[in-house]
């Protein structure tokens, strides 16, 4: 069977915001699966902040994309054809096929998606590394108590909005940090955040104030930048600041920014954590079992943002993240037929 | 018994290095000890960096110096007179008596200082708070395992020669960055450190990664700024930045700098925490017994640096620190008699 790839490749390195001229579009021929192969169709892109930062050259936690490979990215795709004794035609699976249509794969890395338990959809978020990064991120980080003051920046993300989730199931009080009104309306009304501050609207350092009586015992960050600096000012005796992400930092065109004043972490005897979900891998069962449990008595709301559209539109649905246009887990959903 | 004080007294508050406009000298008789109160004559004063920081106003782990107190100073002196049960006049006492000649206290704070263990001076060097500081703040919070790598700056200073030294004695491999070719030298041939780069000889970067070819698991910061910076890109997987101080950034006359690269952080799973040896309180007779003993038997050498001269010397002094121009601990010792 002859298929025609489209496959979204990095062209360039980007300075700033991704432009079109960082991008190329191939179009070619699938290969046919070797033994010990399968290939699948890819039917949702999962789009992360975190993509920005593959983009860019020099040491990180995974190998930078190089030029002229065809974008990473994490997705859902059914098997089309199998010379895999594991996969078989017609099953969904979650596994890193890139931003292309087809993907030849020896099953490295891949897990099976059981649609009975959530939509595909629902993989790549609440109960993908969005979910597991929320919950071991907070929980084996952050280790909020019940009662405890939490904040969570870029809460209306992927991970935000489940790591506050999280928070509140645990009996902590819950502080998001959003851009807009209907984020933070959604945050406070839909998922039971105690209250949600738009860093739009007014000055973040009082409303901080007026929210965090008390100073904040956990901060989970996906954002930095200012943001970050001002929570490290409220924060209260032995606080646990969790660094997953620095969404406003991601396309900085000079030397990023870091929070001056982080002797604040002597100050309230507090500590600063970053994680990666890679290292959680022996206990990602752990993680989505409790999440789907939590999704099932209704407990953990998962939100999708899904965009329907062909390999072409990926370049524009990144940006959204950058321009904060998201709620939820950004997805881009592939139409059309084989 | 009348006696005339010399105090220094904060004038008004320093902007970047503190000047003479900043300080105040004032001759008062001492008021006669009150019951439950005892008078001491102070010999010699603790001066260091962090004194910088409670000049200035604002939340900090402790209360600013007030406009016209009498500068907050740690101090060994002899008693004088007593109207309290414990204190007895001729022992000598450790204690925050301040910068003056005299000071009256109800003993709240106050410790006997046992000389026949080691001399005055070094109970506020190695067996005072820099030692303790050096001491929890790199085992409890830095946690390092024999083979690791420490990295101290500051190193030559009150707390990071301790600190190295710790970490030798502990199995690590020590490498300590200071200002000079005597500071590294005197670390090296003196104090046993692997090895010491002088930061102000050729570039950092490229002798941090000479010398530290598998990353830096345990680094432990008095300094802030660039060497943070420079740190931070050589973190191994798992590393602690122990948060002790930021001697670069006291004076700054612009916003401090934090750490651009603090994302390096989530990179290397590393954390960054600040301690304020406060806490400790309840454990500080078992680091004084460990430290006392170490240097009894050799493997921890003290270095005390005295300047002998009045209380109005204490300014000049206090720049010395700023200036890079101690090795040890910075004593001004007072001269001259009742």
């Amino acid at each position: 069977m002859t298929l025609v790839n489209t496959q979204c490749r990095l062209a360039a390195r980007p300075v700033g915001l991704p432009q079109a001229s960082n991008w190329s579009f191939v179009e070619e021929p699938v290969r046919e699966p070797a033994p010990g192969e399968f290939r699948v169709r890819v039917e949702y892109i999962s789009v992360d902040p975190a993509m920005r930062s593959w983009m860019n050259a020099g040491r990180s936690y995974v190998p930078p994309v190089e030029i002229g490979e065809v974008m990473r990215a994490a997705g859902v795709g059914r098997v089309i054809d199998s010379h895999h004794p594991d996969y078989h035609a017609g099953e969904y699976l979650y596994g890193t096929f890139g931003v292309q249509r087809y993907a030849v794969s020896d099953g490295k890395g891949v897990t099976r998606v059981d649609t009975t338990l959530a939509p595909a959809p629902v993989h790549l978020g609440a109960l993908g590394f969005s979910g597991l990064s929320a919950y071991f991120g907070l929980l084996d980080i952050g280790r909020p108590e019940p009662g405890q003051t939490v904040v969570v920046s870029g809460a209306a993300g992927s991970v935000g909005s489940i790591a506050g989730q999280i928070a509140r199931i645990k009996g902590c009080r819950v502080i998001g940090i959003a851009g807009g009104a209907d984020k933070c309306r959604w945050l406070v009304e839909e998922l039971g955040f105690d209250a949600a501050i738009d860093y739009k609207a007014g000055e973040l350092r009082s409303q901080l104030k007026e929210h965090t009586p008390d100073g904040v015992d956990v901060f989970f960050d996906n954002v930095g930048g200012d943001i970050l600096e001002q929570v490290l000012a409220r924060l209260a005796r032995g606080a646990r600041v969790v660094i997953c992400g620095a969404i406003s930092q991601y396309n900085a065109t000079e030397a990023p920014r870091g929070p001056a004043n982080y002797m604040q972490l002597l100050v309230a005897r507090a500590s600063m954590t970053g994680f990666v979900i890679f290292d959680y891998a022996k206990r990602y069962a752990e993680g989505v079992t409790q999440l789907a449990q939590w999704l099932r008595s209704g407990e953990l709301r998962s939100r999708e943002d899904i965009v329907h559209g062909g390999i072409e539109q990926f370049p524009d649905v990144l940006l959204r993240l950058f321009h904060g246009e998201n709620t939820g887990k950004l997805v881009l959903a592939l139409e059309g037929g084989e």
